[in-house]
């Protein structure tokens, strides 16, 4: 428990992710185990049953867990032996022909399926609340920004699109990715599934089938691509959510205020403040992630047929990027909710512009009068006596120095937002 | 140029990341731009015709080029002002409506597609190659190695079958994201497309078309993803190829020496060694991938319609990447096409061995004639007669402890190695 | 609550640095607040008694006090608004001209320098430890390996001399670094102490005087080189431990058992099987510290005069990193204490090189007598014979050489190890 | 070469850092070694002066040393089987019982020496430069912007006293850091030094001195805490000028222009823009040093007597965080050099906040004349009527809540920075 867990985690994915739920998803996996060895013959079926039945609720005490996995280096073993101590003389059919590594990551697998349909729901949801963003408020106009300098008109709407592309792109990935991490791991101590015999294969299809996972005939113990490569989607995921934080603290600062969304921080000492809490937590879970992703890449590197090294660097980031992705899911939707242009500001911001984000626009629509280079010579000659304050627009200077077009009405900015 | 190159650059994909190819590559966007609007009437056919004919053999002295691109901020805008220049007075129309970062980026995709082509083939080779190895030693039996320790047999194929299984996946992934990415970007200043008009969804179009990129209604100046999966890509590609080249280090300590791979370094003062140096290579390689992706992925964070900062550390990080996994798999492939099993040295390891790595097939076995804790109390008592040097092997003992099996043949590691 | 928590974490350390801590500690920086704004007359005295009573004690309910963080964005803040309802009618005296980043940057140098305290304890346990082994076996020859190859002898005291000399240095850095970043942040919502009005440097006095903190004039609210400082240290350390993982790692693999230390991780199938779990612990600590120290680097880039976002990102990372330290060091501690060099298994692998790591010996020894190309021919031929199995060892091969040495006692390991 | 070296390159360190210059170092290494050794009676001193001459200038041809540097997997080894050519029948005596190690390692030393006293120079000469904007314009009032939002006045001085703080700590940082880094390695190829004999401890004084550098007993080629701190140092150094190219970028939006520093980079399309490029790459820089650090961190976990993975990583990533550090520090120069504040635009934020960045000092100030609760409802009310259009000040609201009192002196801002 961190005093900031209200922000950085998130009650439903650390329920999915957390020791208990581990505990019980090896259960699931021992107890389809035993049951498709009993079919096949492998082990006697009276102890099959007493398997499944023994660790379909099995709850050792954490404390003593937590111990024995300390001595093994690996959670699952001190779990089986708690098993096999569970089913009495059963306990030997138990795990049979498993290794510690198949039954962690198999549970490993069904926690992640839990956890990326809940993050798919929200993924979903975040793209339908900008949707709906989107259409009420698409077409207000809005400056661009680049490189931190009001660069030209855009609309909010475009702004949104370009938020929401991403995320489609991220849905896409997601359906790409989950066949191959949704892999059951069932292959024994050294990667051949030797102690099981003849009926490997059918042993792996049974349990992948219970169990709803694809199954292989090449173990992934220490192959670990798939788990990296989940954890290069969870920090794209919220990659883009950092772009939106990022935009929404730069659009909600005190000078320009042209979009609020979320609730606001205030300070305990400045009663007039509304902090972008929500929209900073995008950026820290962003830049979290990334971290992450990095330090998950390089535990590919695993060596021979299991690296107990590598695996420590999955088992203390990975659980952590799923839950901070759900919490930055959960705040991005809140700002989503919440999300308003404010029309006043904007059309302060506008006018406190004067045209100068026009000069582009003006110089392409003079550009169909006459030479360009000419066009943008008489640009510059406004803009120059905008900023010496000889014209109090962009537009006044045009009317005098090409008049005859109704300035006003070209650069007004809605008519500069192409099919943004 | 440092003197590390050898190892750690490759010619081939430096050439297609370099400098020169980014400027061969801006002017092939130029050129298809001017060509493009030429058609669709947005500038004057000759001038098209001009602009595309400079811009296809247009090489700026390479100095001034980047002293003016370090006062821009961005290479493409100080490239476009000097194409401007060489077009004379047709160089108004180049260019037109674009922004400096729809051609830096547009180039980017024609560089990448050329370095994904080479490592895609490369990938494909280095499949081919360990598929031929797996073919021609796969039947080897030789331990697996759990953290570190004997385990059990397996077999060199099995051995090969896990390094190319990621193989196989990188190269679906290659073809999943490879749509996503090579998109062209045109879309003008502030994403709107606003100078272009009422025709910018053909011009897109067209240039698309003659450039062979997709295109997108919805710009990616400010949305990276497509860039940060891509990073994610070659760090899980230089990944799957540290394992390999951890495997290598290990099963070539001078103690093991179970493989060898690759013509080994000599030393400057020792004759006896040989340093297994490619290997060595692919591990560092996969470091400073997952160090880059990291920072990638952090540069989603892009404030507003274009972040300078953000920018930068793609550009730093990125064609390093690109040009280190190209490195990568030519390292692997060298080592791929000489790997050989020293069967000797393998056959030393089972003998020293003494048949401990076999104690779990031995208690599956005696599993299947008495009850299973019976089964592994025996085989702990063999176990320990061997340890003492009461029994020279595993085999030895439990011939004594329960005679009337062929516990020779039973044991032997080439039966007990699966389907692997 | 981890499963892991055994192995990746630590009890002392992680009282230290959690959330009942650190509510305690910033009840210690408000009653030292309260107390010097009494005596400076800036607050009444009864309500600086009052406050400092009711801060020394003061658990508000955890869950609540997240929930408010949430909204606020810093956990101080949080505490702040319930410690104020908790004093009544004085608490409009509390945290009388501070800011919620006082606080909260105040409490955790408070806890950082408990926790430093046992780190640094440790570490210098460790050295002792290491010192001891070197004592007790230092002389022992064993194989140096470069590169994964056998190099040349060298001793188990020069192994330790390398394990132990960064260890010194890290306490003096920690010297260095400790007054740096032990300073008390009192400086306001603006960092310029205005609500302090002129008392403002005798306040910051007082109050590090009674916390035995140092302070400065120059408010660190958005200056984090001090906590990055730390990271590194922190990471620094844990690279080090990583080292020696990595050496017991390697010195313990099955073939080589030449250094044991820890008691071994059992496996779930393989009775014989003895993993390095403590060892393999130091490694994985080591790269995740590494991945910590990179993202609380990026978090100094901070904007203006507070950024929730550089926050978030240290907030998340360094308790992590504290106590995995502190896990290290203990992991390291038990390792050290038990290591133990296996004379036999390194007189083996002596044996097994048959003299070739003394090559170079052989060839410096030559070379006294005769020109060096010379020495360096005969020391050739001499390995290609042992190699050809002409000779068994190169004192063999030598003495049918270079008659008139006694190439069994030059060669000899124990005499080839310089002053290591 | 790169398109953008020109903003994140610097020709100075580059030189420094590169090929050549690493050729010339390793040379200087080789001729102390040797002209130490002949005055010590190792090697013939006829042979110590050839080598010594011939090493001053050696410039083996580049592509043939990176050739052999690939095959030897370090570049030292390539130099010197060079060298010993270059050197004819003398090349027997060069570089005599050392190790390629050693050799690459002190002159890694000599360079980061000469590095480091640029970075160190240009360090200085910012802190000055700082300084003298401090002078000149520390005592301008300026919002403080906590969190993105306006919080309350400070001054300009107290925001260049925080950027400048840190480097103060970073100049007494690398006082500290220097002596252990600028160490000589000279230990053979075991680490032990036995090829040297009984006057390894006089060898390896009399090169120090020679070369400047201090000596150990210990070696460090496995034991790389000086490298990696040195590297968490450069990532100190450009995290602080990340923060304040972050402030710069930040206060030079175009909606705040409160300071202009550097001379802006145009825009391609937009004439009106001038945007901080020298500022975002500072951040740019930030960011990739803190990715650098994290990797060389991670190169710490060193196998045994010598890792040519770990070493690889070093050599890919710290040249690069030299030269950008070097880059970063001549841009802030150029930044510091011309930072100006725009007193009228400070003027318009002054204005527009209406004085409720002042709340919190209206606040202390009335809780000065009545109970504290009270005075901060006097207030509350005062922001409302601001807020409600009421009143268009703070000042006039309290003025009419609280008569009597010269509200329009006692909130303006020049009154109200502390002591910063």
């Amino acid at each position: 428990m961190m005093l900031t867990d209200g922000q950085f985690s998130d009650p439903d994915l650390a329920a999915i992710m957390g020791a208990p739920a581990q505990v019980a998803a090896m259960g699931r996996v021992e107890a389809a185990l035993a049951q498709a060895q009993g079919r096949l013959g492998m082990i006697p079926l009276g102890a099959a049953d007493r398997i499944a039945a023994v660790a379909g609720g099995f709850a050792p005490d954490p404390a003593t867990l937590i111990a024995a996995a300390a001595t093994a280096g690996i959670p699952a073993q001190a779990y089986v032996a708690a098993l096999k101590k569970a089913c009495d003389k059963d306990g030997a059919f138990a795990h049979y022909g498993a290794t510690s590594q198949d039954i962690q990551d198999s549970a490993l697998i069904l926690q992640l399926r839990d956890a990326l349909a809940v993050i798919e729901d929200r993924l979903t949801a975040l793209d339908c609340e900008l949707a709906a963003r989107g259409d009420a408020f698409g077409a207000q106009p809005i400056p661009a920004r680049t490189r931190f300098q009001i660069a030209a008109p855009t609309t909010l709407g475009a702004k949104i699109a370009v938020w929401r592309a991403p995320l489609l792109r991220h849905l896409a990935r997601l359906a790409e990715l989950r066949p191959r991490l949704l892999t059951l791991s069932l292959h024994g101590a050294a990667g051949t599934g030797a102690a099981f015999g003849a009926d490997a294969a059918a042993l792996r299809a049974d349990v992948a089938r219970q169990l709803g996972l694809a199954s292989s005939d090449v173990p992934w113990h220490a192959a670990r691509d798939t788990v990296a490569e989940l954890a290069g989607w969870l920090s794209l995921v919220t990659g883009s959510l950092g772009k939106i934080g990022a935009d929404l603290i730069l659009l909600g600062q005190s000078e320009i205020g042209e979009i609020s969304a979320g609730t606001g921080g205030g300070s305990s000492t400045m009663p007039q403040k509304s902090n972008p809490v929500a929209a900073e937590a995008l950026v820290g879970i962003a830049r979290l992630n990334a971290g992450g992703v990095g330090m998950i890449h390089g535990a590919m590197i695993h060596a021979q047929e299991r690296d107990g090294s590598a695996l420590a660097v999955e088992w203390q980031t990975l659980p952590d990027m799923v839950v901070r992705t759900g919490a930055g899911l959960r705040l991005a939707l809140e700002l989503a909710r919440s999300l308003t242009p404010n029309p006043r500001r904007i059309a302060r911001t506008f006018d406190a512009d004067r045209g100068a984000m026009l000069a582009e626009a003006a110089g392409f629509y003079l550009a169909r009068h006459m030479p360009r280079p000419d066009a943008l010579r008489i640009v510059a000659e406004a803009l120059r006596q905008v900023a010496a304050n000889d014209a109090d627009t962009l537009a006044t200077a045009l009317s005098r120095l090409q008049p005859g077009h109704d300035w006003a009405a070209i650069l007004a900015p809605g008519r500069n937002t192409g099919k943004s």
